[in-house]
C-alpha cells in the first residue's frame, strides 16, 4: 500500500511511527497509509528560517501572482481531486466540487486583493495621528509580516478548502505554512501538496506538509508563530493549554464547534420565497458533506405560523434524500457517509443526547441498509430531523444547546416569533460562526443587527426579494468573514484583507511626520 | 482604619474576607484596608443585564460625552488625585501626573473620537463586498458591541489610567465594565471610582469597582464577556487556563511582561540631539516611577562608536537621581520606591539573575539609606545599570533577554551595530510592548519596519530633526497602539479607534444589496 509522505525542511519523508490506514468512508477499501515522523525541531527552523525570507522576499503582487498559478493547477487537476475526494472522502460529487472549487476560489480571491495591498512589505492600516498637539510627532499603525511559522491543523472535513484557504490567506500575508490535515481524509490534501510543490510556484521552505499526528510539533513554536486550528473545542483547548504554546505565547486562531440557528421570522409562510429558500438552505445544510460542516444549521427557530409547513417540507425532502444515501461513487446517490466509524459513533452518542430534549420527526438512527453498499458497510447515517419537547426550547440546559452532531441532524425549536426570544435562543448555543435569518421584516433585520449578530461570526438575511439569489448559508466564500464568539473559537479567518491580521503584527510607528512619510509611505 | 468598599449590583459593600492593610510605600504609613467580596455571581449578571442595555441605550455621542465629563470630573479633583496618588503609590508629583493626567487624557481622547463613529450601534468596518459574481447577493462587515461584561483587571503600577483608560474604550465601544484594582496601589483607583459613581454620568450598571481579591469571578463569565488583564505573564497565564474561561470561550486580551529595547544606530554619537534624546529617555525610563513600567526600556543596544559616551553619560545622570531617592512626599526627591516589600524582593532577586550575564556599572541593590526616610523603612531601591558581560548578549539564555526586573533597572547590551544584530538581539527578548530606534539613518529605519517591528507592538523612531520634539518612549498615548506579541501577551488595546475592536464582534452580514443599504447602512 502507498504511504503518503510528508514534506518537511525540503525533501519528501515517509516517517517512522506506526502505520494508520485511510480508508473509503463509503465502502471501508484501504487507500492508502501514513506514518508519524519524528522531531519537528528541524521542519519548524526551516519554515522561519528559509521559508518565511523567501516569501518575504516577493511582493504582494507576486505572491499574488503564485496563488493565482495556484489555482490554475487545481483547476488542471480538477477532475483527477474531484475523484479522490468522492472516494477518500466520502463526498458526493456536488460535495467535492465544494471543497475543491471552494479551495481554488480562495486562491482566486486573495491573488485578486493583492495589487490593492501596495508596494511595501508592510500593510498600512491608519493615516499618521496626531500624538501631540504641539510638534510633529505623530503615530501610524502598520501590519507587518509575522516572522515565524505559520502552523495550519486542519479538520477533516474540508482537506482542500481548509488546507489551500489557510495557506492562501498566510502566503499572501507574508508567511511560510506547516500545514497538517487531519489523517482520515488527507489523501486528497496530500495530493493537492504534491502538485503545488511540483508546480514549482512555491518559493522553497514556504510550504511544508506533515501527515499523521502532530508529534512534537508545537514544542517548537515560538512567539513569531502563528496556530490556526479547525476542528473540535476539546483539541482547541488542548492547544491553547499546551506548556509552550503558553510560555512562548504563540498566537492561536481557533474555529471549533457551531451550534448555528436558522431564525425564522413571523412573517415567513409556506408559499413565499422565504420559505422556499429555507426548505431548500435547511435540506442543503443538513445533507451537504452529510452534515459535516461548521457551518451546517443545527437549530432551527420555528414560529408558530410556519412550523407545520415546514416539518412537512422538510420531512418530504429528507425522505428522498434518505433514499439517495450511499456510495457516493454512484451517481443517483445524493448523500454519502460520514467520515469514519468514530464520527459514526459521536453523531450516534449525540442524537442520543439530543433525545433527552427533542423527538425525532423523521430518520432512523439505526439503519443500516444504504445504496451501493453492503449491509454494514460504511459509516452512514440517514437524515434526522428533531423537535424539542414542549418547553425545552428556551431551556438553558438542552442539548441541543450544547451538542453538535456533527452528521445529517438537524432540531427544531419552536419560539413566539420575537426578536426577543430568538437572540435568547441563539445566544444559548455560546456563540456561532453563522446564523441565518429568515424574513421580509426590516424591523427585524436591523434589531437583529444588535441583538443577535454579536453572537456570530456571520449573520446571513434571507427576505422575499434576495430569496432567489440567496446561497445556502453554510457556504463560507473568501470575502466574508469566518470565526464566531465563544463556543466556536472566538476566531477570525478569511473576510478579504481582514484574514492577513492573523499571519501579522499591528505595530505603531512613532517618530515625526518627516520620517513616517518618508519610510512607512502611504 | 478606612474599609475600601467595592461597587457591585448597584451598591456599595464592605466585603467580608479578613482586612488586607494598604499601606504607603515611602513610609509604610497604614492608609486604609480593603476585604474580598464573597461570589461575583450576582455582579456579573448585573453587569450584563443593566448596565450592557443601558450602555448600548446611548450613541456613540452619548457615551463621549459622557466620557468627557468623566475627564472633567478628574480635573476638578485633580490635586486631590495627584496627592493621593504620592501617598498611596510611592509616586513623585511627576509620576503621579503621569498616571493622573494620562487617564484624564484618555477619556478625553475617546470622548473625541465619539462622533465620528456614526449613528448606528455597530461600526461599519467596509463597504459591501460582492459575493457571487451575479447576483446582487453582498457581506459587509460590521463591529457590533458584545452582549457581555467587560471584567479588567489592572496592574499596580498605573491605578488611575489602567482603570479609567480600560473603561474609556470598553463604554465608548458599548460595553459595562467591572474593574478589579491590583490592591496594593488601590486607594487611587477607589477614590476615582467613587467620583465616577457620584457624578451620575456613568448609567446604573456600566461601571463596578471590585476591590480585594478576584475570588470566583472568573468562573461567573460567558461568551459574551471580555478579561483586558494587565500585570504578570503568570496571572495571565492562570487567567487563560482557567477551566471555565477555556469552557466559555470567554475573549481574553493580556499586557504582561515585555523586555524593551533602545536600539542605537551606529550614527549616533555624543554631541548630537539623538544623543542627547537617548540619555533623556532612558534615565526617564529607568527611574519615572521607580522603573515600573510595562514600557520602560530594559535593554539598550549600544554600538561601539557611543557605548563609552553613553555609560559616562547615563552614570552621572543616574548617580544624581540615586541622591534624590527617597519620600517623594518631599519636593526635592526625583524617585521614590517601589510599590510593596514583596515587588522589592522580586527587584532584588532579578538583579541577582541579571548578574550571572552582566556586571552592574553603577548602584547599590542593598542601599538602605534614602531621603526622608528612616534607614530600612520603604521599598527603595536605587537606579541600576549593567552591562552585559562579553559575549552573552547575543545568548539566547542571556537573564536579561528573560527576566524583567521591575524596577529602575537596565542593562548595556554592547553590539555591532548591524540591522541584523540587531533584531536578532531584539528578537531573544520573545516579544515587546515598544523598543525605540535612534537613528538617523534612513535605510537602517526602513529595515526595521520589516525586521524589528513586526516583535513589537510598537516602534519608535528618534532621528536628529525629530529628537527635540520627542517622547520617552514608555508613554503610552491613547492613539498609540498598546501590546506586543508572545512574551507581551499577543495583546492589542488603544490605538484609537483600533482599541474598541476588543470590546466588540467582527461580523459578517451577507444579504442582498438593498437589504444591507437599508440597515447596516454606510
Amino acid at each position: 500500500m502507498d504511504t503518503l509522505r510528508s514534506f518537511l525542511a525540503g525533501s519528501w519523508c515517509e516517517g517512522e511511527g506506526a502505520p494508520v490506514t485511510l480508508e473509503n468512508p463509503a465502502t471501508g477499501a484501504p487507500l492508502a497509509q501514513v506514518r508519524a515522523v519524528g522531531s519537528l525541531a528541524r521542519a519548524t527552523a526551516w519554515g522561519r528560517q528559509v521559508g518565511g525570507p523567501a516569501v518575504r522576499a516577493l511582493s504582494y503582487t507576486e505572491r499574488g501572482e503564485r496563488l493565482s498559478a495556484l489555482a490554475k493547477v487545481m483547476h488542471e487537476h480538477r477532475e483527477e481531486l474531484l475523484a479522490l475526494s468522492v472516494t477518500s472522502g466520502g463526498n458526493t460529487r456536488g460535495d467535492a466540487k465544494f471543497d475543491v472549487d471552494g479551495a481554488a476560489g480562495v486562491l482566486a480571491h486573495y491573488a485578486r486583493l493583492a495589487p490593492e495591498l501596495g508596494e511595501h512589505p508592510w500593510r498600512i492600516d491608519e493615516d499618521p495621528q496626531v500624538v501631540l498637539k504641539t510638534g510633529k510627532l505623530r503615530a501610524q499603525q502598520i501590519l507587518a509580516p509575522r516572522l515565524g511559522l505559520a502552523v495550519q491543523i486542519n479538520a477533516f472535513n474540508f482537506p482542500a478548502w481548509g488546507m489551500v484557504g489557510k495557506l492562501a490567506v498566510a502566503f499572501l500575508a507574508g508567511m511560510p505554512t506547516l500545514a497538517k490535515p487531519a489523517t482520515a481524509t488527507a489523501a486528497l490534501a496530500h495530493r493537492i501538496a504534491e502538485l503545488f510543490l511540483e508546480s514549482g510556484h512555491l518559493p522553497e521552505g514556504s510550504f511544508q506538509l506533515l501527515m499523521g499526528s502532530a508529534g512534537d510539533l508545537l514544542d517548537h513554536l515560538g512567539p513569531q508563530d502563528v496556530i490556526a486550528f479547525t476542528g473540535s473545542a476539546a483539541t482547541g483547548r488542548r492547544i491553547r493549554t499546551h506548556e509552550n504554546v503558553l510560555t512562548q505565547g504563540v498566537r492561536v486562531n481557533v474555529e471549533a464547534d457551531s451550534l448555528n440557528a436558522a431564525i425564522v421570522g413571523p412573517d415567513v409562510t409556506a408559499g413565499t420565497e422565504v420559505f422556499d429558500a429555507l426548505v431548500r438552505d435547511l435540506v442543503t445544510e443538513m445533507t451537504q458533506k452529510a452534515g459535516q460542516k461548521c457551518t451546517a444549521i443545527r437549530r432551527i427557530l420555528a414560529p408558530p405560523a410556519c412550523a407545520d409547513d415546514l416539518v412537512a417540507a422538510l420531512s418530504e425532502r429528507l425522505q428522498a434524500r434518505a433514499e439517495k444515501t450511499g456510495d457516493p461513487a454512484l451517481g443517483e446517490v445524493r448523500m454519502g457517509p460520514l467520515t469514519s466509524a468514530a464520527q459514526l459513533a459521536d453523531a450516534r452518542a449525540g442524537l442520543s443526547a439530543l433525545q433527552r430534549d427533542a423527538d425525532i420527526l423523521r430518520g432512523d438512527p439505526t439503519r443500516t441498509a444504504f445504496l451501493g453498499v453492503d449491509e454494514g458497510q460504511g459509516h452512514f447515517l440517514e437524515p434526522v430531523l428533531l423537535r424539542a419537547k414542549d418547553g425545552r426550547a428556551t431551556d438553558p440546559k438542552a442539548a441541543f444547546h450544547h451538542t453538535e452532531v456533527f452528521g445529517p441532524v438537524s432540531t427544531i425549536l419552536p419560539y413566539d416569533g420575537s426578536l426577543e426570544q430568538a437572540a435568547a435562543i441563539v445566544a444559548l448555543g455560546g456563540g456561532s460562526l453563522q446564523s441565518t435569518l429568515y424574513t421580509s421584516d426590516r424591523g427585524l433585520i436591523t434589531g437583529a443587527l444588535s441583538a443577535i449578530a454579536p453572537l456570530l461570526g456571520r449573520l446571513v438575511v434571507v427576505d422575499e426579494k434576495g430569496a432567489a439569489g440567496s446561497i445556502p448559508p453554510g457556504g463560507v466564500l473568501p470575502q466574508v468573514h469566518h470565526g464566531g464568539p465563544g463556543r466556536a473559537g472566538d476566531g477570525s479567518e478569511l473576510g478579504g484583507v481582514t484574514g492577513l491580521a492573523l499571519y501579522q503584527q499591528r505595530v505603531s510607528i512613532q517618530a515625526s511626520a518627516g520620517i513616517l512619510a518618508r519610510t512607512v509611505g502611504k
